[in-house]
């Protein structure tokens, strides 16, 4: 078959190595073109070292060529300006920033202090979360998929709040996360001496990811009372979302397997992971690092109604590229899972 | 002056080598006695290696000599069965173990499975919580020091509570914890291989720890609802515990502060954080690595009436050894703070 | 085409399960039977938690049925036993422990305080290092593969002694370990805090592995003198192997290059990394954590004839079971590399 | 008594913290000053989050007032061109970066690529390495403190080479060093997700430690053949150095015992580190954290006449902040370990 012809826009951080990465290996793909205004000309392999096997360049964006697909890296606040200018040389468009998550341009001003200059875009884009809007995706030109963080939490609480099993009561989940979610730009933060080994509450209240959670777990117009924290663990990659719920009465463990069963089903990169024993009885991230799972888990708490649901992912596979990806493969009527078949390693 | 002549029993643990580090450089403590049954007659260094330039042998408990102050650090239902014998050699017992935490006997069978052999003692114990209780330590004969977890989460809710700013809804406490408060045993969930890296929820629900939280934060008789879950990250010490709390209208962040600065007044270990910027805003457990300190920050929710409470310490010093001997000092009217001066260390 | 049936004996440690993870995937591999004596009737899934989307159990050693190719992942000392009940089973047999590595059972009563049951094997069998033994590989029934710090050792050194270019002195390897290559056997020495953030001199001399890197480096008859030292450090996977060696007077660093690009060519797995800038300049093993790769870089000192040879590898993959399958394809006329095309993840 | 007024010039990095950290807490010590140009008018504790209990803040260089003592944390290359201003400021300067270490201009054209602008101070200044130069640090005025990974190499060495134990074969010296030693600046290398994990080859030749190492290990003339290495491993404090070197017909193990136990009698901070068994036979840098010790192990080796000699130190103390204390202390005719009494850590 002929391949798919996709390029990436801003190819030289975290995000747009890993999906080079799984680009370079799809087997529908030809990567075509990859941007990086600060390294035009360069290497992609003097930036993305793990890529040494592969003697593609950077190319600047002046110098983008149409292609089929176009997946966008961008920084934060940038894609929404070039948007117009970029839509244009591809067919799909797949931005993997902020720039277009949330449907209300209100929010924008709310959780970015940006206003949004395409804000008609806010209603046609399809979010790129394929466990809630699969068909959607198949027909959409421009996919914004979620933040990372949303990403986790939204699949584990979505099933709840859909099922109508919970007390109306604040839902509070606090993700934990690794280093490689900031990005690889220089600051005081992000040195090792000053990141490793740390328990930093660095978002305990604010994290703009809430907006997008409570977007979609806004349920025929109920919104939901999310209240979102961040910490900052000792990792590079993976993210676990811990949340805290409240079961209406007489709602029994059982119902919650049945209601996560059923969503779980069909679903390739969804499992349930509830053990009685062992050292990975519940969702773990390491183990899920290079693949596109997300693991969600539950535990009922005994001495209260509180159900503790817990979900892990890697930040740069489901949260960000593998996701992204996922979402090309729903596009070209492709298995969902191509190219991204990997099992995560043990140890590790 | 005549130094204090003290004995440890079990000292061949975490806590118990942390407490011989504490005593042997405490400069009104004779340490007379550590006991290990399976390493009597060994050097101390041997088991401890960071006490090299002392040459204290273990010795087994049935050669445990009088002496004016005795620590147990023993495994959790060992003391409990000792206890009569223990008591007669030293005027003052302080355990670290969880004994006599709990003040009611049949908190012993719903969370540790045990029918307590010495029920009598549970009431004349004092809790070694000196932040609350520091009178009592002063006359007490029995004390017996808070978990780890317990004691980060209860200094940073005691003051909301008391003050009666919070409202009457379930209180989630998500505790982050390093390795070390797992103890030397041998066991595959403590291997390196498994342990590293890892955002394992060993304890979504039913951590025993809840009920000395709940039963330290009963305040008038009015029981909390504590929603306690607890995660290993990677760090060998440190504690986070992170609360959400929901405020009553009208109480403001400078209500919280005024509460918080009456709160930490005159208790040297106790340190509020909250800073507008820099990396360190919140507490942070790695800064605290060897000293005594609990720190307590706090952030309000700009969208919603939750209070972010966040409190970090080291497991084995404010939460064991180090609050042993700060209970330790006060019994003998010494300052709080003797042996325990020292800085955290930055970077690490 | 039919599939290759393959079992794999032992199958419950990190060998076992890197080798597991590899063989269930291989597009020309049935994986017949794994046992484990500990967990017989257990999921694998119970004990290799990254293999939660395969339904396989353990069995008995017992219970082994023919195959066409054995791998033996057993402890040291075990196979060396058993190997005369366990060749009927399988034409082919490929061992990953130590047990037929040397070719002098006078070895095994230096290095392993053994004496050898089965000397005759240990001249029939061919060593598992394709790129040193390919040809006899590919009619080998008995294949051992060396040890993860051998190889990476071997790979480095041996195309330089090979051209005879380095001076008659002696030569120090010190390679840096993580914690899996110690394996899940609980030990205190592999605790998480203790082993955590180590820098530790385990094996300063004397470690087994020199036996089989100065039999490999043997050419013409002639011993090199080789000192090798073993540091564990912090990381679960990864070896680097740093070797300083002595050039003989006029051969210049592009004699070196011409050397090694000699070497690695036709070999898919090595590769040179020696840049002039950037991070990454020199073999790094966290880039080839799960792949099969061994990367090597060198670096002639200004100052001296001294020539630092560096080498790279993940000590499950490349270092144990992914050299086993390298082999196995090689035995079955497979393309090398085949189920074994992993790229290295960045960052991590 | 009254005490010693002191100043840090440059205190806002990594060295100058853990300087102010120790000054903070010397008995005999009055904090004078501390300078920093990108900080000024800054709490300390803004930039040394450790210090939250001191109310001080950095000064601008040119408010720089007399004191007694005057310790210069400059980047390399600040401090040769300053110091004429900086001398008359106070009777003792103590230096920690590069710029006096080395004893002829040649070399700081050869290692620096600089020319030196005040050459005669090179042989003036006294090296600040107590264990060898502790008779002329008691009257030095400008004092410069070898660099961490030299000092940590120099303890180990000095004795054998002293002792004329040592074949005149090259000598193998690899130093693992944490990432604190680069200090706080940003650059990508120390990125978290870049750093993190490392068996890193950054200088597998040409560190310029290895000119003040050859220096100080020139005995009677006699210029030993030192080959350095240093490798990034994971941790933010320690370094170990393992040397590899080769005895002398008919030198022992005993005779090594010898030599070393006469060369740490009655040196506080030299220990000699070296078991049977345990996890910490050999030194290991992480239980040194925070203290000012050096430990030094040998394992000879029974295959050859290699002695492999290990040290270790946290390189911000004994390798920086605390060995310029225990300089000043000697200045001072202070007990040498005056401030410098803590004990490691242990689990850490």
């Amino acid at each position: 078959m002929n391949k798919i012809n996709v390029s990436v826009i801003g190819a030289s951080g975290y995000v747009g190595g890993e999906l080079l990465r799984l680009l370079l290996k799809h087997p529908n793909v030809n990567l075509h073109q990859a941007t990086s205004e600060s390294n035009q000309g360069q290497f992609i392999k003097s930036v993305h070292p793990n890529l040494r096997q592969f003697s593609n360049k950077f190319v600047a964006l002046k110098d983008l060529e149409n292609c089929d697909v176009l997946f966008l890296c961008l920084p934060h606040g940038v894609g929404m300006d070039q948007i117009n200018d970029l839509r244009p040389v591809a067919k799909i468009v797949i931005d993997l920033s902020g720039d277009f998550r949330l449907n209300n341009k209100n929010e924008y001003l709310t959780w970015y202090k940006l206003t949004h200059p395409n804000p008609n875009l806010l209603k046609s884009k399809v979010l790129g979360l394929p466990e809630l809007h699969k068909e959607k995706i198949k027909k959409a030109t421009l996919i914004a998929c979620p933040g990372c963080m949303s990403t986790a939490t939204i699949l584990s609480l979505y099933p709840l709040l859909k099922a109508g099993v919970l007390q109306d009561t604040p839902i509070i989940t606090e993700a934990k996360t690794g280093s490689s979610a900031s990005g690889n730009k220089l600051s005081k933060a992000s040195l090792h001496a000053e990141r490793s080994g740390v328990m930093r509450s660095f978002a305990p209240t604010s994290h703009r990811h809430s907006a997008e959670i409570s977007q979609e777990l806004t349920i025929n117009g109920k919104v939901p009372q999310i209240n979102f924290s961040a910490t900052s663990v000792e990792a590079v990659r993976g993210i676990l979302a811990t949340s805290h719920v409240f079961l209406k009465e007489g709602i029994t463990e059982p119902d919650i397997w049945e209601i996560y069963r059923t969503f779980v089903k069909d679903k390739p990169f969804l499992r349930i992971v509830k053990e009685k024993k062992g050292n990975y009885r519940y969702p773990e991230p390491k183990l899920l690092i290079g693949t596109n799972v997300c693991e969600i888990g539950f535990e009922k708490d005994l001495h209260s109604d509180r159900l503790v649901v817990m979900s892990a992912i890697d930040n740069l596979m489901k949260g960000a590229a593998g996701q992204a990806v996922q979402c090309f493969n729903i596009t070209q009527g492709f298995d969902e899972n191509m190219g991204l078949e990997t099992i995560g390693l043990y140890p590790i």
